[in-house]
């Protein structure tokens, strides 16, 4: 049985739940919900639109018709940063973000959207005075993750939200790795624009994504197509969720994420926290004890969550990850993590790490394992 | 036990072993593909990988590698469609597009990209000749169906295909409702770009499209993102599939869509095409003996595939589907099917139809439980 340390990749396993209820919207209401009117397709648009008040609930967004199912992250984070900002915008984002935020905003550089990217300091945290002073006259947003992909360091998104709340800033934040572990409430975080997928915290499967907007800002789609609303009007519908969702959606997906957050709200994301917050501060205290291990990110287990990145001294990541893999039957994600300011921030862009990330099913058991074959590991066993 | 006559939104039900695959993607090899290196991502990246290749060799592609895996046919229609046209291209499509393709080169007009929509005969045939007439020396792509959504006329794409060689023009292909069950040949057809779903005629679970790429033109990307792939770089990479695969793919849809592929495959596009062909030759000529019904679409069976739209004299298609439904346990698709133009082109924009859609699964006893049902509902029982 495989030890499974990427969850922040994807999270595995999943509840049993999810796996019925993907099964069932296949095989019980497997029908193309919101483009018939017979009754498998009416139990299938009823699954989506419980997910949506659920959803809306949960990150306590007010109306559950602007949460936008989505692809995945990368899709929800798309649509956000290019449905808003047009030729002449400026927007600030941080130097831990992952690639489905820089690579946008780099895109954007060409349409003249100019951008500021803050640096962060070598735990990974913000000092949130430079965000405030990168703001200029014509900033529309900005953008941060909530916990950073490669430290794990959570960011406060509190303070940024007050700070763009004063400045009448529109504020994104990337829930990829803190949505279905640390609470978010969008109204009292001034949090305009969520982004996150499903397949990670919320337990759901992939191909699942959602935007929740918070705003009444004017936004552009980015693809138009059959949205079985106004089905005569040659132009995409101009209202929430139809406008931004157009195509068949991925029905047996939702059904799935709809399982994985019904399973989160039931146990509560104050118990997964604490319970992954217990396994993370166990591995680092441990890991302390070997020499030639190197952990990356804040010190203060509080600052953090989900993930720890390491490196053995003299060992290249990819092999430490290869041994995990092959030798203890441990899976971790090596090599460098679609971070690459994130990674010159904490001096690795050279050299990568290997990361371990735990979710809401790891065990002391897992954690223990895994400080065993790094203790071999890196005695050259 | 229901009778689904709906399967031009989604194929009903799937093959077991679509549903077995996308269990296994999630319970056995449930990892982020491409991602990490251990022996579950490994696992899930063989299975796209595989997937790819098969699809490339079922549509005679040559490159796998140019086989972008999308969200649905949507997705792929408006990567190719806006991927491709800039400021100053002119575009011709038909009067039988679904919104799909209309909405977006509509959406293109706000940039500069002109478009003739050719009109199509009330039986949904076009006239090779009014493409050919609306070549312009601007314009750059062509954008037919293969099969009417609506009237189930099958367009002759390989003369199409032909003449958009011949003036060295780009053919995009929707064939949303003909891939896995007409056969297609990208290279023989002069097919630059096909789009369909995963769900449809290929059996797969929703969630899953593609775009198949069969030319070296200069595309942009819609969105970026995480690849995996030069993690380092801040811009998209410029090779495929990643420049247009952002984020973490739908493994298990993939997975699901790879097990119908090979369904397809095992079983034989011409033998589904001529079972399809049977039932609706059946349907049709069992409905030409009850009064009060129109049917619309060509009166030559080979000129038709999976999809026969009618209307009962005096009773509104809602009312009919509402009937189905409830009195006989029979799943269709009444009002306006998300194609405006075909609707003004068959005389429907009004009144919509009902939309009667075959699949592997159905069986004579379907058909003609349909036609018992449409008999009693025409004589008001």
């Amino acid at each position: 049985m495989v030890i499974y340390l990427d969850n922040a990749a994807t999270s595995f396993p999943k509840p049993r739940t999810v796996y019925q209820n993907v099964t069932k919207a296949m095989t019980k209401f497997g029908a193309n919900p919101g483009r018939g009117s017979h009754s498998m397709a009416i139990e299938g648009a009823k699954v989506i639109y419980e997910t949506r008040e659920l959803l809306a609930q949960f990150f306590n967004l007010g109306d559950p018709m602007k949460v936008i199912f989505t692809f995945n992250a990368t899709d929800s984070l798309n649509l956000a940063i290019k449905g808003l900002l047009k030729s002449g915008d400026h927007v600030i984002t941080t130097s831990m973000e992952h690639n489905s935020v820089l690579r946008p905003v780099m895109e954007l550089e060409k349409i003249g959207v100019s951008n500021t990217i803050v640096s962060c300091q070598t735990d990974g945290k913000i000092n949130i005075l430079d965000i405030e002073n990168a703001i200029t006259s014509n900033t529309k947003l900005v953008i941060t993750t909530h916990v950073s992909n490669l430290t794990g360091t959570i960011f406060p998104i509190d303070q940024i939200g007050k700070i763009c709340k004063k400045h009448k800033i529109h504020y994104l934040v990337d829930a990829s790795q803190s949505a279905g572990v640390l609470d978010i409430d969008m109204q009292s975080s001034n949090i305009d624009f969520l982004a996150f997928p499903g397949h990670k915290g919320l337990l759901g499967p992939q191909g699942t994504g959602a935007l929740l907007i918070n705003s009444e800002v004017e936004m552009s789609q980015l693809k138009e197509g059959g949205t079985g609303s106004e089905s005569s009007n040659l132009n995409q519908p101009n209202f929430y969720p139809d406008k931004f969702e157009a195509g068949t959606p991925n029905l047996p997906g939702i059904a799935g994420l709809n399982s994985g957050l019904k399973h989160i709200i039931n146990r509560g994301t104050k118990s997964i926290y604490s319970h992954e917050k217990e396994l993370l501060d166990l591995f680092v205290k441990q890991l302390k004890n070997i020499n030639k291990i190197q952990i990356y990110g804040p010190n203060d287990i509080n600052d953090r969550c989900g993930v720890v990145p390491i490196n053995i001294e003299g060992i290249d990541s990819s092999e430490v990850a290869y041994l995990l893999d092959t030798k203890y039957n441990i899976a971790v994600r090596p090599g460098l993590h679609c971070a690459p300011l994130a990674h010159k921030t904490i001096g690795t862009e050279k050299i990568g790490a290997v990361r371990f990330s735990v979710g809401p099913f790891n065990t002391k058991t897992d954690i223990l394992a895994a400080v065993k074959a790094l203790d071999e590991i890196s005695q050259g066993e």
